[in-house]
C-alpha cells in the first residue's frame, strides 16, 4: 500500500508581543498575538525524521520579536507582509507562508479630556485580524478582520414566510431581537498605505447596515452588510461574513397573570442558529 | 458519631435576562445574569429529604422574570433590594438572601453622531456588579464592583528594594510595564438615588489614580487605588481590589546584536502574582 | 458593480441532546452535541429576504429530537446519515448537507466491580466524533475523529539536524518531553457496522504509534501515526492529523547550585508549535 | 478620615510544574500546578511602598522549581506542607502561608496489557486538589479536595413537596435525570502517610453513594455524600462538597404525535441550580 502525504503545514502559534514606541514623553502601545505558518516541500521531514529544511517553530518566534524591533505595527499588515517575505527566504523548502495577527486594542486613559502619557485601558469589544498569505512569484494575499463584533437591534428585524413542515413549531415574527457577534475577513485588492483608516471604516460600515437594515432574516442582513461593504470600498474584492444568531426568547409571563409585549427576554448560548457566506465583487481577479 | 450541618446555601446561577424598554421610538437594552442564593434552615431537606421549605430554583427564575417586568434595572442595585425582598419574604425558612447581578453593557450604535434608536454594540471592557445580602431585621448590605477592568502602564512603575534570598534571580528595576485586570467590591454604606452615578465616577478614580501614581509594587498602587475611593466617596466605606500581575518580560535581542531599551516585551499569562486587599474607612460601622 | 454570492451556508449548531434507553433496569445514556448546515440555493433568502425556502434552524432542532426518538446513537454516524437524508429531503433548495456530532462519553459508576443500572461518570478525555456531508445523488462522505487525545513521553523524543539562521538559539536535543493534544478525523471509504469499534481501534493504534515511535519531531511522529492508521485500516482512505507542540522548558536550576537532569520542567501554553498534515492512500477514490 | 487596611495576601499562581521521575526505563510523571499565598505584615508595602519585607512572587516560583528537586510531589500534602515550611522561613513579615495544588493525571499508554515505560495519557475527568494553610505556632490546615468529577443518574431521584407560590410552574416529579459536577474539599485531622490512598477512597465513596442514593433533591444527596465520607473517615473532620444542578429537560414531542417516557431530553447549561454545604464531625477540634 501507498500513503500520499496529501498536505502539511508547521509554524508557531500564539506569539505574543507588546512593543512600546516612544516619541518623547508620549508612548505608544501594540499588542498583537501572532501565528507563523509555513507549507512546503518538507515531505522528508514527515516520512524520515529530516529535519533539515525544518526552520525551527522557536527561531520564527525569535524572528518575530527581532523583526518588530525594526518594523511598525501600524498597519499591522505591513508587519505581517514583512514576516511573510522574511519567512519565505528563511526557509528554502517553504512555497507559502501564512501570518496571521490579531490586535488587542488599548485606549489611553483620559484625565480631564486629555488621553494620559503611558498609561492604557482595554478597550475590549471586537479585535481587529491581519493576515497575508505568500507563495513565491505570486500575488501576495492581504485580509484584514474584525472578531466578535456583538451587536443586538430589539426592532426592525421579523422571520416570516418561511418553510414549514411536521417538525416546525417556530411563529412567524415580524419583531424580535437580533443578536449575534459579527466576524468578518476581507481581502484587498492591493498593498495601501490606509489599512488602518479602512478598517476602522468597514467596521463603521458594518455597524451602520446592521442598525439601519430592515432585516427579514440573518441571511439577509448579513447579504446587506457584505454588499455594503463591496460597493463602498473599491480597495476590497471579497469578503466573508459569520454571524451566529444568538437566540432572545420571549418569556411566557402568562401564569403570573402578566403581559409581555416584547419586554422580557431570555438570553440563550444554546443551540444557536449559524449563518455564513462570502460576497465577491463580481470583476474580482479571482 | 455525630455529624453537623455548618453551613448550606442553594439557589438558581445565571439567570439570563434582557429587558428592552420602549419611551415610543427610544429603546433602551438591560441585559443582566442574575444569582440567587438563600441561607437558612433547611436541614431537614438535608437530612430527611423534605421539601417543605424549599423554595424551587425554578420558582426563582420565573420570579426574576416576573418582577423584571414591574421594576427597573436602572440601578441594578434597587432591583437587587427588590429581589432580596422578595424572596425572604416566599421562603420563610430562609435568614438570609443573596443576589448578585453582573451587567453587559450596550452602547447606541452611533451613526452621523447620533445613538441609533434600537441598536447597539457590545461595549466590551469591564462589567459592572451589583450585590445585595439581606437577613431578617437587619441592615442590608448592598455591594457594587466592577470586573475585568484592564489597565496597562509602560512607564510610572518599578519593583526594587525588596527582599532577597538563595532563590531570588529578579533584578531591581525601576521601569517596567505595569499590567493588570482589576477587580474591586465596595460596600455602601446606605442606599442611594445615585449607584450609577457613582458607579461610573469610581471607574474613573481607579483609572486615574493607576494612571498617575508612580508605583513601587502592585501592593502600593493598589493601596492608593483603594485609599483615593475611600477618601473620595463618603457613601463607600469599604473597598476590596484584586490585581493580578501579568507580567511582561522584556525580550533579550542581544543573540541577535539588537538592544532592548524597554522597547519589545512578551506578555505572559502564566504565572501571574496575584495581590489583593481590603480597605476600611477607619469610621466604617463594622 | 455586480456582487456574486459565492457561498452561503446556514444551520443549528449545538443541538444538546441526551437520551436515555432503557433495557429493563439497565439504562444507557448517550450525550451528544450536534450542528446541522445546509449549502443551497438560497440566494434570494440573502438579496431579498424571501424565506420560502428556508428551513427554520429551530425546525432542524426540533426535527433533531423527534428522529432521536426512532434511532439509535450507536453508532453515532448512522443518526447523522439518517439526519442528512432527512433534511435534504425536508429543504428542496439544500444541495448538500452537513452533520457533526461530538460524543460526551459516560462510563457506569462501579461498585463492588460492576458497573451501575444507572449511575454514571464523567469518562473526560478525548471526545469522539462523527460526521457526514452529503450532496444530492452523490456518494457520502462519512468522517470520524478524535478532539483532545492528550498524550506525553518523557523519552523518545528529540529534535535536532534543523535549520539555522542568525535568528536560531534553540539547542539541538536528543531528549525531550513531547507533548500535544492530538486532533484526528479521518474518512471511512464506505458505510459499515463497525463505527464503534474502528473508532476505538484507531484511539488505540493513534495512541500505541505515538508511545512506540523514536521521535525526531513533531512531523515525524505525526507521520507515523496517520500511516499506521491507513495501513491498518482499510476502511479508512484519508486521515487529518492536528498536532500543537505544548511546549515543556526544563528549568534551569544552576542559579541555586542544583542540577536538573531532565527532571523539572515547565509547562507553557503560549506560544505553541502547529503541525497538521493529511495522509491519504494512493489508491483512494480522491 | 483614616483608612484600615482590613486585609491583605499576595503570592504567585499557576505555577507549572512537570517533574519526570525515573527508576531506570521506568518514568513517573508528576503534573501540578501551584498557588503561593502570603498574609502578614506588608502594611507598610501598601501604605509607603516600601518593600523591604516583600519576597518577590518571582523568587516564589523559582523556589517551588528548586525544592521540587529534592521532594516528592506524591503525596502533593507532604510538598505543600515542605514549601509552607519554607516560606514563613523565607519571609520573616508573613504570618500565614497557603498553599494550593492542582495535579492533572496521566494515566500510562497501554499497551499488550502493560503500561508504557514513559508514554501517558491525560487522564481526563476530576482534578486532585491539595491546599496547606499555615500560621506560625499553630497547628496547620490540611486539606485535600476533588475538582469536576461529573455524575449522572438517570433514575433514583425525584423532587416533590416543595414550597410552591404564584411563581412556581415546575411540576412535582419522582423521576428525572440529577447531573452535577461535584467539587469537593475536606479537612484532615492531621498529617498522614495514606494522603493518596484516602483520596482515591474519598472519589470512590462520593461516586458510589451519588449512585445508590434514592435521592429526593440535591441537598439531600449532597448531604448523604458528605456523611457517608465522615462517618468512613476517621481522618477527616470536616467536608464542603458543592453540587451544581445542571438541568435536563425533557422534550416535548407531543407537536410531532410522538410520546417521551423520561427519553429525549435537553441538556442545559444555564440557568443552573447551585447548593452547597459543610458538614463537620461534632467532635472536630474547630
Amino acid at each position: 500500500m501507498s500513503i500520499e502525504l496529501v498536505h502539511d503545514s508547521y509554524g508557531k502559534s500564539a506569539i505574543r508581543l507588546v512593543k512600546v514606541s516612544r516619541h518623547g514623553r508620549r508612548h505608544e502601545v501594540r499588542d498583537l498575538t501572532i501565528d507563523v505558518r509555513l507549507e512546503g516541500a518538507f515531505e522528508r521531514a514527515h516520512t524520515e525524521g529530516d529535519n533539515s529544511m525544518i526552520l525551527p517553530t522557536d527561531t520564527m518566534k525569535n524572528t518575530v520579536y527581532a523583526l518588530a524591533k525594526d518594523h511598525t505595527m501600524d498597519p499591522p499588515e505591513h508587519f505581517a507582509l514583512a514576516l511573510g517575505e522574511h519567512f519565505l527566504g528563511a526557509a528554502p523548502a517553504a512555497t507559502r507562508v501564512h501570518i496571521a495577527m490579531e490586535t488587542k486594542p488599548w485606549n489611553r486613559i483620559t484625565i480631564g479630556g486629555r488621553g494620559h502619557d503611558h498609561s492604557f485601558s482595554g478597550a475590549g469589544g471586537a479585535r481587529r485580524i491581519a493576515r497575508i498569505s505568500a507563495g513565491r512569484g505570486q500575488q501576495v494575499a492581504i485580509e484584514a478582520g474584525i472578531e466578535g463584533l456583538e451587536v443586538l437591534k430589539s426592532s426592525g428585524s421579523g422571520f416570516d414566510g418561511f418553510l414549514s413542515d411536521r417538525y416546525t413549531t417556530l411563529p412567524q415574527t415580524s419583531e424580535r431581537i437580533l443578536a449575534t457577534s459579527i466576524s468578518a475577513r476581507w481581502r484587498y485588492v492591493a498593498r495601501s498605505e490606509s489599512f488602518g483608516p479602512t478598517w476602522h471604516a468597514v467596521r463603521q460600515f458594518l455597524l451602520e447596515t446592521f442598525a439601519e437594515h430592515p432585516s427579514r432574516s440573518v441571511q439577509h442582513t448579513l447579504h446587506a452588510m457584505g454588499a455594503a461593504i463591496l460597493s463602498q470600498f473599491a480597495e476590497i474584492e471579497e469578503i466573508h461574513l459569520t454571524m451566529p444568531n444568538r437566540h432572545h426568547l420571549l418569556v411566557d409571563l402568562s401564569p403570573f397573570g402578566q403581559s409581555n409585549d416584547d419586554e422580557i427576554w431570555v438570553a440563550t448560548d444554546a443551540p444557536y442558529g449559524l449563518i455564513e457566506a462570502t460576497l465577491r465583487r463580481a470583476d474580482a481577479t479571482r
